[in-house]
């Protein structure tokens, strides 16, 4: 049987917090799906078919239909599968507030993080201060709450723990602790990680930081 | 009765193309609002209160509490009013991919854009080129159908018709013609005008045009 004909199929990378994202939704719905792991350096012609604008991953195929962009995925997985666990608040106030959140996330996290990773001396410590501050404000946001939806594990939670071993290895290259910088999130985190959905899905950080310094090399950035 | 009273308040601006989506979503449910003109060089307290993230335009606010960002407050819309005109598909996939196309919209049109309206010369050229390239993969999206979504006017078209004016001036600009060069959106672009909750929505092209010339001479960018 060829892949895409499977139900379900994904196609990512284990090291890819967008990847996760998808995978996390997809656990906490309990879908079960065929993974394909996408080489980077060599995008595959079923890549290149299912996401020709961006040509990146993760990429879902439901039933041979592709889904790009991973919040639009897991809105799509929340609103096909109605049943088993809400991905997103159904009153729309609350959920045009968890849109805006996993937007700030999207929008600030990953090239917040770029910035500090691709710069030296005194401009990666100004990267640094400002990609803490982006996660300083979502740790505001957060305030007293176990989740960033309230009581229970949800769209912003998911949106923001699939990048959480890459900001525990960010903090090893920028030189900044998730448990003393970010407490809040670092306790948040650590309740997330008690759920399967999560702990499986998310990559190694001592792996994930292998990989940023071994990019970092390549591009001629190193300490 | 303080302006936040009303049922509905909209904080906005006469050029933004993000206000206008707000507004042809509203006027395509047939909601009254209040509309409150920002002065964006000196940004109000209300704004500022309603928006602390960002403090950007366009802000929704529906009984005292702000919903920010312009397809979020689409979406808020869509499913707050469920009466009247439908403004997303009801199919999932359809809606993913609606969502797709909107989210290219916001991040391709504005900054592409502005690429080439803050430089000069052969940069200025290659920004022109770029920025139709981005408008080229819409009109291959759209192909042969009157709306993005297919037969009736939607998400896609919203998304993308309130920048409408200011693609025409930065054709001035840019020495593009919509007619000529983007003819499929430009035919696009007749449909979607003629209705109300369009033509009533977007600013003067000409006036778009001045205040564009305007920003350039202030920025010290004049060709």
């Amino acid at each position: 049987m060829s892949s895409t004909e499977s139900e379900v199929v994904v196609i990512g990378s284990w090291a890819s917090m967008y990847t996760s994202r998808v995978r996390i939704a997809l656990a906490e719905k309990s879908i079960g799906y065929e993974f394909i792991e996408e080489d980077l350096s060599d995008r595959s012609p079923l890549l290149l078919k299912y996401n020709p604008i961006y040509k990146k991953i993760p990429v879902m195929i439901h039933k041979g239909r592709p889904i790009c962009e991973s919040l639009i995925i897991v809105q799509y997985i929340h609103e096909t599968w109605k049943e088993g666990y809400p991905l997103l608040p159904s009153d729309p106030y609350l959920k045009s507030q968890a849109a805006f959140w996993a937007d700030y996330i999207d929008k600030h996290i990953y090239s917040g993080a770029k910035k500090f990773l691709m710069s030296k001396g005194e401009e990666k410590q100004k990267g640094v201060e400002e990609f803490l501050g982006y996660l300083k404000v979502l740790e505001s946001e957060l305030g007293e709450k176990p989740y960033f939806n309230g009581e229970s594990f949800g769209y912003v939670d998911m949106a923001l723990i699939c990048f959480y071993s890459h900001i525990i290895a960010f903090g090893k290259i920028g030189n900044f602790s998730v448990e003393k910088d970010i407490p809040k999130l670092f306790a948040w985190a650590t309740q997330c990680l008690k759920r399967e959905s999560v702990s499986k899905a998310l990559a190694d950080p001592n792996k994930i930081y292998e990989s940023l310094i071994a990019f970092k090399k390549r591009n001629g950035v190193e300490d």
